[in-house]
């Protein structure tokens, strides 16, 4: 059987890595395409990692006629135009956080990518992460009883990117862009589709990027489970000093901690400093947390040959649009909680063509 | 200069921790007199620590003619009480968290205190365990720049006395019982008497004491701040493993972790397990953090003498009944943010003669 | 190009390990033939994971017609037939360590792998363990200067099959089990060939193996090396509570400490206990240290890769049989030195035909 | 009984620890006087701290007629003097360590302190530091079973004072300054007085303070006892990053890890940096391990404490100048076995009159 072959929809940060863990991990995947809306980015990536075709028109390059998947790791807002596009010529997509802006655009991936039928996977990859997976297997085993309380935190000091700080391109903050994994790995940590009950959020605003963004630097989001599991959420674009990424789970019968990044490092002290440390890390000058196989240790190759074999299987993927949409809506009803300052129940009825943080701006 | 008596009501866990402190770090104080509503316990406590006077009368207790100072460490239904009945036989007071129940106790107990020109300290041991004043003294001397968020942990499976698990004398569960110390301290890291906007809180029960109580098990409770800063703390009746206490502190210009049990501890793997390894510890069989200088690291031993050395050179605590009186506040806010499903906007007029729990269960 | 075809020997622990890593991470291999001197082991390991032929035979399994590498994962005084017997059928080797039991040994395996012009890899997965290999690259960017002194520790409670106690057929204890790993990581980190000036160390026995072995169960062996660095290798097969491997680099300009179990860990406290929590850790209940990807972790996929790329694209392997004869005199001279209690100036002129173990026993 | 008073001989930095310890924790101790070389630092010393009686004359200051104590908080060389003057003048001699220079000085130090019947304490204050006596006891109550081996670090680098590096003033570098500490520490874990049956130990020279000393940077010692425990004592003058303290105990039934520093600090990231985080530990900026209540955590207070009981008590010391001249003696072994690359077999026959380093430069 051939390798799959990929358009890569990318070239910035999180498409090296998508890139990264294809070339080294899986070996039925071949990334055939690339795309910038930069020709010149687009040329250089290509030639750099010897991938044939290049372009700088979204539309072809999410059709392109050889390939067999695209791989959406464009703006935020680029994600329902790409997929739609994708699936209408018969691609199958897997698509990086968060799903898309609003519910409409969602609903109307979710029904293409099916009217098609063609698979759409959302790559939340705290679902494959390997220490967080371990995490959930020890649950499964019942070594910690029945969970009541999960903790997750992603933090750092801000996205390099412009336009993650336009929040009519990103449609929120700290919470859209790192709570949307704390989100989804309650959902993924509680059986997959729990429902849940309410949501409440605080933002805050106004740290470190005073003046560069309306969008939210912190948040902490509570969601309430049906079966009365609790989930908390804290994100931040504020938090100096590396890479923050962690869970807590709290059971009946025990608890886990888990830390992705400082908890697996090696800790170095150089006086001289040296070259790079761990995602955001800033100076690498006095104690340092050195990490190593970052996109492995964050499960990036697990969850997409997770998706080449659901491709060359016929198989549904483990996480799909329809939990990227789900993390939409919580993250919604979170926008909206901190806009009213009181907890939203659960279903909440979002306005279906409305950004996430616009319910907390106002639009 | 003759050392200054003290009554030390009680003779329970805390009362322990209290003797050996005054003991080992106080030499300026003498504890006289001790109280257990038990003859035999004030009589064998008496008996092993060498203490003159041992009452099971409480009243005569707070008000032994030959002491200074009244220590309060018995139940929270038991504070005003005591309190009350010391101040007015000229008594200095120290009382153990929470202040006590309702806000009209709290501020009868100021009230007389202040009638009567004796000093109401609030042992909030928090604000002296010296991890934790490092803490604050680094962000007071900007280490981390302006401070936006604050996290609170205080965690174990439950305490042992009966009493606790009756929400009629302990008005409230984990929040009630170490909540108060959280809001305490982010009152404390604010610089003393910052103003709270708003209190949220969610509750959870049927953990692990099913049928034993009708207190909250766990709680996350969101307090926002003039100035912008959030505090969360986290607390539990029904987390397995032994005591939990950490603080996370987020500024502008960086971050504090510190822990004060684990992150102190030795680490011991012993195959037959020993005597102790740290409070609510459970099993000391296989891997343990073993601790050591708990009353020290934890601040007793400051409190006390700071107390001590207030009441001889006529100054005033640094943490005083306003103080406690203002945790309670929060936490009334807190329970009825927890029964209405709502953030609480501050100043809340919470009933004045109602325990906290009774907001959240009803009357 | 065809897979590369493996006949793995063994069906043990590491010869698992060995399967999982082709099977996952190196998809040109593939594994078509296993050994065990017990024909149903053989057959329950082939049925078990598909391998088609299955042999009780060392020298038809070392020689099978369709293999291009014979993959080495049996005892050590198994190491230099299966070699020499595959080397001369025109196989490629990779070998487990420690690399034999005797320098003649290494020499006939070194010698006769070159006369066919065979690849023979010294399996050293510490030289391949990603945690490892970012301390090396922090070492080689210059982060902390010069290094002047390693350690570098692995210790657990012994190991699981009966013939690791047996000294004639392993050679020896903690040092020769694992204490090659250090000798190899050391010479790895100071560039590859470092030359020994001198090895001492210390043996120790009757620690809880009592009775069942004469081979040392704690070792503590210091190199010095040309240029000043010294190496501490610590090791154990009576260390309780998991497996321990961990390394510190010290250099002029900065440490580094690194720990390959515990430290990549999440911290797990269960009441009740679970399946699995690490290599050789013993009981699940209570706290434990539960790790994940283990062999992923401990370089296995890498180095494996690395010897199938070697293979197919006829390079040299970065750690070969001259590396694993070099680590084996390190150790006949640490032996020694155990035994005279002296340091051994190096290099030492060891008997080419005696067990490294048997120059501390006597023979 | 009136306060124990005591003459402060030294106002560096670990008489200011010693001050500052009792002040806080000794109430029975009065500091009444206070020597230095220099006439203005005894004066400022006295005046900030409100010492009355200021001292350049040794001799004066070690026979002030007012004191009971004698504390020795200066430079090596003058050790015997001092404690010879203050004995014959009836004062009890506690010692900072080491000991002195020479087993000569030893015998005369003890021998008169004997012959006045006055008490000499060897101030090893890890014997006291609560995390270790804690240890101590976990051995004690048998948590690890038998106890094999055992590895205390103290490493930084450097210290201040310029008279360390001269060695004649010294006696030694790395080993003689803290591995006094670990050897001292071991006994200490043997019960107190195990017989050594052997040292060895290797020196490292030229690190970071080339041409400023002669003594060593880096030493790793090894001692083998009676019963069967080894020693494992490694010192640096040569590592970055602050004071490194820890120790490991493996035993037949368990093992511990504690570390005194790093292992109870907060962890704090400041981008701009801050005033202390711990001895010796250079920048703040970045990542740092924020100690507190560095005296107490070492057991300073727990030691003069012990002392000053001692003498009001007419008690023996836990520690006495026999245990300080024992670890002397395995001093001159260890580094009279790194000049001879060879194990030195106990008792060692070491010169009386040589300083331990001139065993390993030649004198």
């Amino acid at each position: 059987m051939p390798p799959t072959k990929i358009s890569l929809l990318g070239t910035g940060f999180i498409a090296g890595i998508h890139l990264e863990s294809y070339r080294r991990f899986v070996p039925d995947a071949e990334v055939v395409a690339v795309y910038s809306r930069s020709r010149e980015r687009a040329e250089a990536f290509g030639r750099t990692h010897g991938i044939g075709r290049c372009y700088d028109d979204l539309d072809r390059a999410a059709t392109d006629p050889d390939c067999d998947v695209v791989d959406v790791c464009i703006p935020n807002d680029l994600h329902a135009r790409a997929t739609i596009a994708a699936a209408k010529a018969g691609k199958h997509v897997i698509i990086e956080k968060p799903l898309c802006l609003t519910l409409d655009e969602a609903d109307a991936m979710i029904a293409v990518c099916k009217a098609n039928g063609r698979k759409l996977m959302y790559a939340e990859e705290l679902c494959f992460a390997p220490k967080y997976e371990r995490v959930r297997r020890l649950v499964v085993e019942g070594a910690v009883g029945r969970v009541f309380h999960l903790r997750q935190c992603e933090k750092h000091s801000g996205p390099h990117s412009d336009w993650f700080y336009d929040h009519a391109r990103s449609g929120g903050g700290a919470l859209m862009d790192m709570g949307c994994h704390g989100l989804a790995w309650f959902r993924w940590m509680l059986g997959g589709q729990p429902r849940a009950l309410s949501v409440s959020a605080h933002m805050q605003t106004g740290l470190i990027h005073e003046g560069r963004t309306r969008c939210e630097e912190h948040s902490v989001c509570i969601v309430e489970f049906e079966g009365g599991a609790v989930g908390v959420a804290e994100n931040s674009w504020a938090t100096l000093g590396g890479m923050e990424d962690r869970v807590e789970v709290s059971g009946t019968g025990g608890v886990i901690f888990a830390d992705l990044f400082m908890g697996s490092s090696a800790l170095t002290y150089s006086e001289n400093g040296y070259g790079y440390a761990m995602e955001k890390a800033g100076s690498t000058r006095g104690w340092t947390f050195t990490m190593f196989e970052e996109a492995f240790n964050q499960g990036y190759p697990h969850e997409l040959k997770h998706f080449i074999e659901c491709v060359r299987e016929d198989t549904q993927p483990l996480v799909t649009g329809e939990d990227g949409r789900a993390v939409l809506e919580l993250m919604c009803a979170a926008y909206h909680s901190a806009r009213i300052g009181q907890k939203v129940t659960m279903p909440f009825d979002a306005p279906r063509s409305t950004r996430p943080i616009d319910l907390w701006l106002g639009a």
